[in-house]
Parts: structure tokens; C-alpha cells; sequence
């Protein structure tokens, strides 16, 4: 409900056509359906610019169905499945086929594609999950993101060699565990946004992501922010507003 | 040294005019001043785009006034002191007049004003020495920040009041400590991007802004990336990435 | 044993039909039964008038069979087996037919219906499991508490549409993960007790329920009180000790 | 603004008094008054029923007068300085005569008497200056509380010889460091609201009250709800709640 | 090799009988078996008066029998093997018969019987285990623990009812989880030693024993000392070192 | 009140001496004094055996003096004031005259000396302040301990010089900060008990004393049992429950 | 690409046989191969002087196959496999035969064999999976560590027996969990460089390793340095640098 | 005592010059001296080879002057007193004149000078104190480092353009604070010993260090290994050892 429709329910009360109470009533009331085990959501990509996501863990594999069943009925933007097991992938693409399966992640109803260039760097090979779940969640927003696995700062030459993908990127996302360093490299080598994510991946003193956490948001390279461990989709969603696509109504 | 230097110091090198150890030397000294003390870096406003900022704390008044000193001294861009106490200020400004003073921060030489509107928002009063430090770090980028202090969401109408601000930014900064709740409710009302900045004001069991902190990292609002604790000067160097100062040259 | 029974013992001594070391060893015994492996306590209701519980993790089907006739066993209040596994709950409802089973949780000899509105508020389809020990708690204790899912801070509307179940509760339990947000929103719009539960439920920076725990305790939104993670049984003792279960035999 | 005013502005709108895009800004407007670096809420009491409390730490003294005398001005219920310094105490009551002071706890304009019999126990004499603010914010409220001293568990029969006190109350606070224990304690002993507040006093593992915090947390005595660390003022707001301050105007 | 033995050695180097470089050698050497994967001491209980333990996680049950057969076949005091699971522990009962199994622990050649009164309480009854590993070792020094089960302070008539049994030990181990609360009570009333035990048992913010084990710690009843998270073969063990196991030859 | 003045009691009652309301109001009472700011525990060495404490911190000089007064003024055991500052000693001793002063420990009327051989090790210099607490508060209960400063396990030769003290001793109290590993190797020279006290001492990653903590408690030395941080105080009260200071009246 | 390769490429641009953007281009791309899931650097050893290491957890075993297939094709030092599963071990032996497997770890390629006498000593049978890591990793450099296991301080004795290997080693690693104590008495014993490896075994405090951690960082023996938690890889690498296997280019 | 001092004492009591009973006794006495508050080694430098250090803080003047004089009156190796203030250094020049003042630290009678080359790179300006320690206790041991402040990897290039004194070093040392993100990269550059330092400079989410240290510990850089916070003196000790101080007795 934004402005526009709040006068004219306001015009509606002055006309008559619309009785006090009901008015009263409608002002608290925003649209979403209620599932009975969920509240469905049909406002938020209007109000955010972002997409709905359903988050798997927890949830049945019917559940996961109805809810992205009830996303996808109404008009909308992107729908996304996150952190899904095979069965929930089966449920929801039963009922709403055409998704893309990509890991863990399921996307329906892309936007439409954008030409922004994005960077996505992922420090190890453990990182790809993550790196996977970004990714996926960008081509939601319309992003094809350009992708570099396994850049970590021990080889710093690897990153190097495709060190244009950073500096020509309108924002990069930089995925990596143990002290996360390469956040830092990268937050020193470009002046595009930076968001870093942490990964539980790793070993010694990793302590599931939290390292990689601390480290990155004691970054010496300054402006860099940062997400929670293995928030691949929390990354992607921040380059979306950082990228506009929330502002779009704004101008 | 961009691109177009490397290029001339190879030109010069196949021209002979350069020695083959000196051009192997030269590759890779990029300039700074080397004062004894401190490797003050000429480069990084070229490289990143972001301002050369002195981190007052550990550094005697006379070493900060001559790293202020050293980097005005060459052309570029803003040079911010942050975190400095009045002695530290003093000796800046006589060895570099014409800084702005905003709390414990002082910038010379700001970028030329521009246009896009910055929300900056405090939760509480005890956060405001954050908001300054933040606002004039925006200053030096040339970003006039509209600021909103005591919005917490204990009283949420107060932010509602003045909820314009938020959804016409093209960049949101939120400062709180405590729960950080707010950053919580500010990336449910808008779609752009959120910079969340935990302040270690607070008690019970703020426990020196680690709560709001992890709070922040785990809003349930998608998108929103987090700085470290009281920092607002890193907050105001992303939301100069964001809204493209280092990405200048690219474009 | 309460004071009157206390008065009637001493009265036993003076006229001499109790024995001094008898009286003695008395007032040191209050009722419980010993099985063994537990001492199940028949005084606790009188006591404390909160519903004497059975904690499943840790005990054989029989212990749980056991301990749960046993209360039964003896007249008193509401008899509650939580977090209980599906072969704990066959062998008590084997031994102690007519449990309400709702969840994790079963219920005898539920307390009389009361009237006091209660409002059971989670944030998210995850924090159900708590949400289900909460209300099956309450019921066992004759509240019949008025339960939101799924409303969470990143779509207030969700809660507004409903928001006449919080302002016309007594007392309000409020379940959430992640941030934990939820509880200063409600704080914020409610002048009833809230009882916050944070939930394991979350990714990203949630830390098992820590980082909701942490933030319900530092609530910008003053009054707000909290239990321990998951305590969905706790919540709802809280809201008995608060609605004047106990309190009866004082007025 | 509540529902009666929302009506009377709606009607305002349909017989035209009021002007459509006046009455889209009105509802989004709250009393409040915005003194530039504070914006105090005249909403709060009605909103919640709590008293509006000023948090000294952080403050100037002049904003401490400034916030305290502009709550005075409206019409409403208890105004609260906290953790107040004497220069802050000072200024204000030089701004506001008449404040009530007890420690570092200011309160000006108590509500009405009431009767309910509430408890505040604390632990250790070290505990003492967290009671002295819970009582003098269940003044302010109207509670006057009866207030055990140095009861601790090393000493049960101190607590003991008072025990009346504790089941009588129809709220009790209990306020104690180091173990924490003394909550679990009267938890057992009382069927009433149990709201724990763990102190930073102590040593040894005290861990500047996390332990007693995490103590009360996990208490074996189902029902009790805990506060921050020394957060003796958000004890007396819970009891505030919890014996119907914020409900009257439902009831 | 103790002094005696020392004694001996120097005499032998007087008269000769021992060369020089033999007797450097020997200095060195105290009495062990080396069994390539494990260094089985046989000189542990003269040097320290405590049983032998073979502690079973991270062994095979091959290498559990061996070093529990090696341990037997020379003369000494009580081996004990702990925390092992059913094929460990059948694999040490092959090799070496007649030792009595107690839960997870198995005991071999006990010490004779000691009249000394020690009292082993448990809060509740997930603290079995714990209590089962301490009572076992106990007897394996000879102590016939009397034992308290389910004795938690949330029913503290419970333990007042045996209240005699914590009054008459020259020792007592109180072993809990969740709030650690019992061993401040039983210090209260006992002026013997008190080792206190956490466990991992609980939930809502038990931390897997962190909260016990630093409540215990943080006792406000003096002279408690406290052992590792769910180490009740350690608490026997300093029973042991107090009741004078270990001081005998002393005296 | 023991179990012969609760014979006496009942006694009364039965005789008519005693009314039955009086009765049960004296059943709750056990003698404390109240001064207001502090309940003072004549009761506790009769329960206990252990000496009555005062802790400075937290009280002003003029209550120091009043407590210590108020437990002189009775008969009983040792009085002990700790962690005082010199104002709160100086006032203590001008209210009771005759303590005896050693660092920040106040003893007044110490018990009767005692021969048991006692041991206090501290492994550096700087955890002198707490063996002072600890040998202080041993001579209050007639102990005279030996003590062994600078035995740190980086210059193990220095403990063996005087190994003698230890492998004598009866209990052996072992104060260590930084690794703590002194605990360990004690534990396993002595079969005595060992009582370990981390401190706050150190540098690098002692972390205010969490580090010996953990690893005394995590001792490979079995029976070793741990006391708070710089907690001297209550190694000494551990020390004299083992050697029977509180079980003397059951023998 | 070394200095002498940097020289011959500025060689070629002043020759003219290679271009200019060309030779930009170059500069910034060092060997390795990109298999799309990894990018395999054949550069490390050069650069290092270390061996390269394929962490297996997180790779599919054919991934782990191409990897080691992919540096086994080039010329250059050691290849390890380390922390792999069967499966992975399977998979990378059929690709590329003659690995020698030590545990969890596989070695292709082994370093020619060296005499500097390197200790390996791990506190208990429960550490010696990490030491087998260790010792495999040293291997692949060409070490033939002397291992001690069972060595723990809890029996001085057994490390005493064979002091003779810790005192002759030119780098020792001590590998420990629990209490970690056997670093500081081995570091107080030995001048050599002693690198210690905290395990997670252990129990009651150990916290899966933290606590040795901890304990080994602050160990009271200076010169000490510590790698991450089970990292044998790590301090196996450690030694490798000390004893100057990556300094040989130098020297 | 080394071994051939072992030697002497057994042939003196083969020849009977040396009694049994006395011999037992100097066979568990090594060379120090017991000055009352201090037990000063003599002989952990030939134990060693390490220097003897006096650690100021918590020592009073006079017994840091004492400590020092007395460690200087027997001959042997450099005696460092670390981390003291001006009047422990005053006391202590006044006692032993000729020490080299350093910041915080003292040395006396330095090992000669030696050749090999070391590096010690600081990242920040705050991290110079921690550098000053370093190098000058490495001065104590003879070795006159290279130094490198102010080379953090947000400015990479300040530490190429001085990359030859780190490829060029046996031993590296490597301190920052902050992200500790320098170690990764100095470790990914140079084959040869790096210790890392992690410091308590920092803000945001440093933690004092905790952040620094835990980035090192899990350095993707193999073999980097680590020691405590702002430990340069352990640092310097490490790379002593490393170097062969200790070990030229072996060789």
C-alpha cells in the first residue's frame, strides 16, 4: 500500500464510499496471504525492491511448496528457494515447475537481465556452496555475475591474473574462511563496494566462520561490510540494493 | 601508478631510455613518503577512490599534524583525521589549517558537494558521537548526509515522523547499540542499501556493542551488511563505494 | 506442607500424641515419592503452583512412564512430559492414558479453562516447534492463548494486521531467532508483561539462539524479560506465575 | 494517537475539515518533541504505560535538564533520570524541582500510590546500589516495595526469617551476582512472577555478571524471567507490566 | 623409584657395583611399559597414590584391553577404565576377567574398603551418568559412596530429607547441570569439602556445562573447588587425594 | 540452631512454655544480626566451621567497621576482612583493634594453630597478592603454611630444590597465571589434594586468567579440583573444609 | 616468475619481440592452471620453498584426483593430500599411483631425504592421529621425525626416559590437548624452536581444543609458538621453514 | 647442572667425598638464587641458551633493580627487563648501569652480534611499540633486525617496494593488529620462519587483539605460526630459537 493507494482510500472515506471502521481497519492491513502455518508476504517486493525468499531448513517439503505456489500466483518478482533438500526441491518444483536448480538454491521468475558487472570471488574450493547460493541469488536479481573459485590470498597470482573481473566490477562479493584475508586484498585493490562474506569452512582456529568473521570486519582495507557466515544469499541480496533495485521507484 | 604509467615506464624501457634493474626496481615502488615513522601513501586515493584517512589514536600530536602535512602536500583527494583528541587537533590544524572540526574528526580538502541523498540514523543519543564521526566522514566525500538522531524503535513513530528521509536515500547509514533493532526495521521499510554500524553504547547486556553486532549480522531484514563496532568511518567509506566515488574512474 | 499443617504437627507434639524425635524428623519431610531414579515431588503445585513437569531428553520410555503415573498418582494439578520422543510419549500414554499430545509435549489433567487473553507471537515458520511447547503449556496450565506465526520484524504488516491480539493480551510470549527483533517491537507497542524466548532457529550470524538471546536482554524497549533458548515451557510458567496461577492461595 | 483520535481524523477527512494529503501526514505523526539532539516521546506512557525514563550516561547535564523539563511540560505519568552523576542531578532538578533522588535514580511527578505487595531481594550489600535503582523505579510507578538486604544462599536462613515477605508478594525481583543462585532459590519457594537480575558484583568467575546471567538464564526453578546485567530499572518496568500498569486501559 | 630406591642406586655407584654412565641413565628412567602406542605407567600410584585410568575414547577396543592387561600384570593399585562403549569394554573384560562394570566404567582390582561417610548427590536425573562414573571410581578406592539422586534445589525438601547424609560425609561431590545452584546450597550446610561437578545436561542457556561449571565456580559459599564439565571420574579422584589415598605413606 | 535446640524447642511447645504461633515463627529463624545495610551471619561457622568473611569491595569504611564489630561482638571463630583498601582497614581496626594486617587481609581472633602441613605455591611474582590472601586466611584458621614463591614450570629445577614441601604436605594450594601449567605438574608429583587457583597475571593470551582457568581445570593431572580467579580467599576455605576445620563436631 | 624471468621479458619489449600491452598483461599472470573448480598452483614452491597441499574435506574424490593429477604433471616439490576419506584416498591413488598413505594423509613425490633430527612428541594416544599427520607431512620434506607418544606431563617420567631425542632435535613439535601443559616444560627444557599443536581430545574443560590453545600461546616457557588447532599439516610446514627448506634459494 | 656436573657428583660419591644423604639432596638442587620475593635462574640460559628476562609489571622498583642485579652478578648471557616503567627503569639503571633503553625494555650485556639477516614487519603505526620490544630483545641476542613499519595490506605496495628484506630474511617476524591480514601475505611471499605477533591495536571489531590472533592462527598461508598478544618479546625469543642460540651447545 503506498502513498498513492493511502489517498485514495482517504478519498474514499471523504466520498462515503468507504465506512470509518472498515477504514480503520484497512489502514493496519497490508496484503500477504496466511497459509496457516505461514504468512505469505505479497508486499515486500513492492516495499523492499527485493525478492522473497523461502528459507528451507525447518519447513516440510509440502510447505516449502504452497508457500512459493502462493509467491508465484500473485504477480511479482523473483522467487527464491534457499537451503532446500532434494525432497523440497521435488515438492516445490511439483508444484511450480519451471524453477532453476542451481546447488541448494531455486529460482523462479528471474527479473529481467541487468548489465551491471558483478564479481564474485570465492578464497577455496570449500567456499563454492556459498559462492553457489550468491550466485544464484543474483541471477534472481537479474545479475550474471562473474565468477572467480579458488583466489585465496596464499596464491595472491591467481587472483592476478583476473584481476580485471575486480577493478571492473560495480560491486564485488568476496566469499573465503580461515582469516578471510582476502577481503582485505580486495578491499585495497578496488573502490567498488566490497561485501564479505565469512564461511564456516576451514580448520585450526577457523571455529566454523567465526575467524573469517572478525577478520573481515577488522578489515585495515576501509569501507568494506559484511554478512553472516555462509550468507551467500545476503550478499547477493545486498548488491541488489547497493545496484538499485530497490531504489527503481525512487527515480 | 595506473595502466597508462605502466605503459610509459615499458615505452621507456624499450626505448632504452629506461634501465632494464631500474624498471624491474620502479615496478615495484608505487609512491609514498616514507617519514620515518610512517609510509604515508600517496597512492590509495588513485587506487581506491576512497580518502587518506590518520587514525588518531597511538600517534603523538606531532606525528599525526605531519602525516596530515605530508598528505596535503601532494594533489588529491579528501584527508580525514579521525579519533583524535584536542591536542592531536590542534597540532594538525597548525600544521595544516583549514581543516572542519566535527567532534573528534577533522577533514581537509572535501570533495565538491554532490547530490545523492545519505540518510544517517541514530537510535539513541549515546550513539550520536558515532553519527559524527560518520556525517563528516561523508562530508569529506561530499556527501551532505540528512541525519536523524533518537529514533529508536522503543518509539517508532519518531522514525516514522520523518520516514521520507529513509525511503528517498539512495544510501542508509544506522547507527544503534543495544539490540541494534533498528537496523533491523530500517532494511524491512526501504530497498536500499543498509550500512549497519553496532555502537557499544549500552548496558545490561549490551556487552560493549557485541550485541548489536551479532544482531545486526543476523537481521532478519535481507541485505543489510554491518561495519565494525563504533565505526562510523568505515560506514561513510562504504556508502562512498556504493554510491560510486571509487568507481569514477571506470566510468 | 503448609503452615497449617505445620501448626497441626506442633499441636500433636503439646498433647503428646507426636514424639519429639518423630516431630523432628518431620519437619524435615516434606512429600515426594522416591522411585529410585527420581524423586518425584508431590509438593511442588502446593508450593509453587506452577504444573509439575517430566523433561524427557536423558530418561528411558519407562522412567518417563513411570514418573508421569506417579504424579498422577496423587491428586494435584497439570502434569506436563516435554521434549519428549515418540517412543517416551507411547510409553507414557501407555501408562497414563488421555494425555494431550501436541508436539513434543503432553498434557494431563489440564487446570480449568481461564479466560486472561494471552498472545503466543513467532516470528518466523521455524520458531513453531517453540510456539507448540508454549501454547501446550499454557493450555495445560487453562489458557488458551491466541498464537501468531510468522510475523517477524522484516514484514511489520504481517503483525499489524493482527496487532488487536497483542494489545488485547495480558501477558504476551514472543518467540523469535535471528535478531531477535521482534520482542522490541512489541515491547514497543504493548504495555502488557512480554516474555521473550530466543530460538535456536537462524543462520548466518544467529549462533544457535545466543545472538536473539543477547538482544532480547539488551531491548532498547524497557520491561521486556527473557528465558533461556528454545524455553518455550519456561515462557509459558512465567506467564502462570504472572497471570496469578500461584498467586491464588493468597487471595 | 489512539483509536478514538484515528476515528476523529477520519472524520475530519470525510466532512473535509481536513485536507487529504494533511491527514497522510498527520497519520504518520506522533507526538513527540524534538529538542535537536533528543526527541522526546509524550507517546510512551500512553502507548505503553510505562514511565519515560532519561539514561544519564552519554549525556550532557544541560541535555539531561533539556529532556527531563520537556517531559515535565506535557501532561503525563512518572519522569525517570537513571544512572545519573551528580552534575547531571543537579542540572536537572535546577531545571525540574522537586525530583525525588534516590542514588543515582531521580524521579519526578510518581504515580499514584498502589498496594500490590511486591519484593526486591538482593543478594550481597554489592548488589545494594542495583536495588536502590529498581525501588526508586517501583516508586515512581507507585509500588512501594518491601526490600530484603544480604539474603544470599550461604546464609538461607537469613532469607528465611523473612520468608513471608517473599510469599506474600505478588512480584518478586530478586537481585544477585557471583552464582546467581539466590533466584533459583526463591523460585522454589515462590509461585509469584520471578523477575531475576544478575549484578557485575563479584570476583573470582563473576565475569562481570555473565555468570549470575547465565545462572538465572538456565535456573532449575521453571518461571522466572530475567533482565539485563544490573539492570535493576528494566526489573521494576517488568513488574510494572506485569502487575497492570501498562493494562488499565484495557481493563 | 622413590627415595629409598634412590638411595640404593647412589650406593651402588660408592661401592661400584653400578657404573657411572649406567647410573645417569638410570636417574632418568622411571619404571613404565612401552607398548608403541602408549607408555603404560606402573609407577603412577606410588608417586601419587591414585588409581591407574585408561581413559576410552580415541582407542580401539585392542589397544583399551592391552594396556588394561599390561596395567594388571604388574603388582599395584586400582586400574579403572572409563568412558567406554560396549566393545571397548568387552575387549578389556576378555583380557583381563573380573572386572565390574558400572555404566561406562569398569574396575579392576579395588582397594580395600574404606569406612570413610562421602555423599554423591545429583540434581536431577540426567545427571546419572555423571554420579555413575563418580560412584564407580569411588569404589574403585574403596569408598562406598552413599548417593543422592535427584535432589535439585528446585524441590529442596528433597534433599532436606536426607539432609543427614550431606551433614555426616567427611566429603561430598555434588554433581548438576543447568544452573549449577546445589552446590552453593550444599556448602551452605556442609562445613566438609564440597568438589563440584557441572554437567552438560540441560537446555535454554546450559551451554553444554559452561553455565554449571561457572556458577560453581562463582559459588557464594566459600571453600567449594570445582572440577571439569561431566568429570566425575576427576571428582572421585580429588576425593580420593582428600580422604588421604595418596598420603598414606606419609603418614 | 542445631538439632539439640530444635529438641528443646519442640520441648517447650509440648510443655506449653512456648506458644504454637511463636513456635513456628522461631522455626524460621536462625540468628543473624540485621544492620540494615547488611544481615550479619552469627550462624554460619556453627553450620559451617568456616570463618566469617567480609568482602572490602563494594562498602564504604564506616560499614566495613560495623560489620566486623557486629561479628566480634559475638563469640565464635576467626573474622576475616578482604580485598580491603587502606581506608576500610584503618577503620576496621579502629572499630576492632587487634587485627592482624597481611597485604589487603584483615584477621581478627584467629583459631587455635593447627600442625597439619600445609603448601602454597605461586609459579610467578606477580601472583604474590593472592598467595598473601590464601596464607593469610590459612592463619586465621590456625594454619601456618609454607610457602613457595617464583616456582613457575620454566625453571622447574626451583620446585625441585624444595620438593620436599610439597610431597610433605597434607593440601597444597597452587597459584599460577599465563599457562597455569604448574597445577599439572603439581598434581602429579603429590598424591595430596590440590587445590588450584588461577590469577590474573600475565600478558599475551593469560586473558585476565581465563587461559590457567581452562587449563587447570582441564588438568591431565587427575584430582586436581579449581577455585575462581585470584581467588586466594577461597583456596584457604577449601583447604580447611578438607582438613576437617567443619567436620570437627561430627567427630 | 622469478627475477631473472622478469628481466628477460623487459629484455624482450626493449628488443621489440614482445608488445607492449602484451607485456602489461604478463606481468600480472604467474603459473597455475585453472581446472574451473580449482586453480592449481604450480608456483607455490618456488615462491615458498613449501610443499603443495590438497585439504581434502569439502572435495568431491574426483576433485581431489585432478588436483593431484594436475601437480604431479608439472615439475616441482612434494605433493600431500591431507584430512582424506577413503574414497578420496582411492580416488587419488588410481590417478596417480605410488602415494604413500599415513593415516588421513597420502604423500606423492617425497623431498630427498634430510638428517637434521626433528621431535615429534604428542601427550596421549588420543593425539596421535594429528601427530600422524604431522609426521606424514614432515616425510613429504624429506624429515625422519623421532616420535614420542604418550608423553604427558601427568608422568614426567615417560618424556624423562627420553629426554636425549628433545634435547638433540633442531626443532621440536609438541603436540597436546586439554591443559597443553607439555609444551611449557618441553619449551624449558629444550633451546630449540618448539612448535606446539593444541588437539581437540579431551574432556571437562578442553573445549574441543581451546583450552590448549590458549594455555600453549601463554605458556610461561618463552620462544613458543603455536599453530591452530589439530593442524599437525601446519607445524609440520613450520619445521620445514625453520630448518630452511625454503631459504635454499638463499643460501 | 648439566651432565657432566651429574658426572662429577656421582664419582664424588663413588670416592665417598660426598655424602649419600647430601648427594640426594644437590641432585634435586639447580643453580639459583632465592632472593625472597624472586627465585632468580642461573641456569636457564645453559638450559636454554634463552636470555634471562625480568617481566616489570606488578614488581616494585627496588625488586626489578634487584632481580637484575642479581642476574647480572653471575656470569652468563643477556638480561632483558620487558614491559617497565620509568622509574622500574631508573631503579634498575641505578643498580646496573650500561643498559640499552628501548621503549619499555632494558638490556644488559647483549650477545655478540650476528650476521643472520631478520625482518620484522610492523603493519600500523600502533603496532610500533610492540615492534620496539621485538627488536630490541632480538638486539639482546645479537641480531640487529631489519625493520619495516607501517606496511599493512591495505597499501600492499608500501611493502613491495621493500620485498628484498623480506625474501632476503631467515627469519621474518610479522605484527598487526587489527585483521592480521599482513601474516597471510608476508607468508604467501616468503618460504621463510614467519612468527606472527597479533596486537591489541584496533577498533571496530579488533577485540584487543582476539580478532588479530585467531586471523593468524588460521592463516591459508602454511606454517606460519604464532604467539600471544602484543608478545614481541616471545616473538624475538622464537626467532632466537630458530637461529640456533639454543642449539649451539648441540652442535
Amino acid at each position: 500500500m503506498d502513498e498513492a493507494a493511502l489517498q485514495e482510500l482517504l478519498g474514499d472515506v471523504r466520498s462515503g464510499e468507504v465506512d470509518l471502521d472498515d477504514a480503520v481497519s484497512r489502514l493496519r492491513r497490508l496484503p500477504f496471504a496466511d497459509l496457516g502455518f505461514a504468512r505469505v508476504d505479497h508486499h515486500r517486493a513492492l516495499r523492499q525492491g527485493v525478492a522473497e525468499a523461502v528459507f528451507g531448513p525447518g519447513k516440510t517439503p509440502p510447505q516449502c511448496a504452497a508457500i512459493v505456489a502462493e509467491l508465484l500466483a500473485a504477480p511479482g518478482g523473483p522467487v527464491i528457494l534457499t537451503r532446500a533438500g532434494p525432497e523440497q526441491i521435488d515438492a516445490a518444483l511439483a508444484a511450480a515447475p519451471g524453477g532453476a536448480v542451481v546447488g541448494a538454491t531455486v529460482v523462479w521468475r528471474p527479473a529481467a537481465a541487468r548489465t551491471d558487472p558483478v564479481a564474485v570471488l570465492a578464497a577455496g574450493t570449500a567456499d563454492r556452496p556459498v559462492a553457489d547460493e550468491c550466485v544464484a541469488t543474483l541471477a534472481a536479481y537479474g545479475f550474471g555475475a562473474t565468477r572467480l573459485d579458488d583466489v585465496g590470498v596464499a596464491g595472491l597470482h591467481r587472483l592476478l591474473a583476473d584481476v580485471d573481473v575486480v577493478t571492473d566490477a560495480r560491486a564485488v562479493v568476496v566469499i573465503a574462511g580461515m582469516d578471510g584475508a582476502l577481503a582485505s586484498v580486495v578491499g585495497g585493490i578496488s573502490g567498488a563496494p566490497v561485501v564479505a562474506v565469512p564461511t564456516s569452512a576451514g580448520y585450526g582456529a577457523a571455529f566454523e566462520g567465526v575467524t573469517a568473521l572478525l577478520s573481515m570486519l577488522a578489515s585495515c582495507a576501509a569501507g568494506i561490510s559484511v554478512v553472516g557466515i555462509d550468507n551467500g544469499f545476503g550478499a547477493a541480496c545486498a548488491v541488489a540494493r547497493i545496484l538499485g533495485v530497490g531504489a527503481a521507484p525512487h527515480g
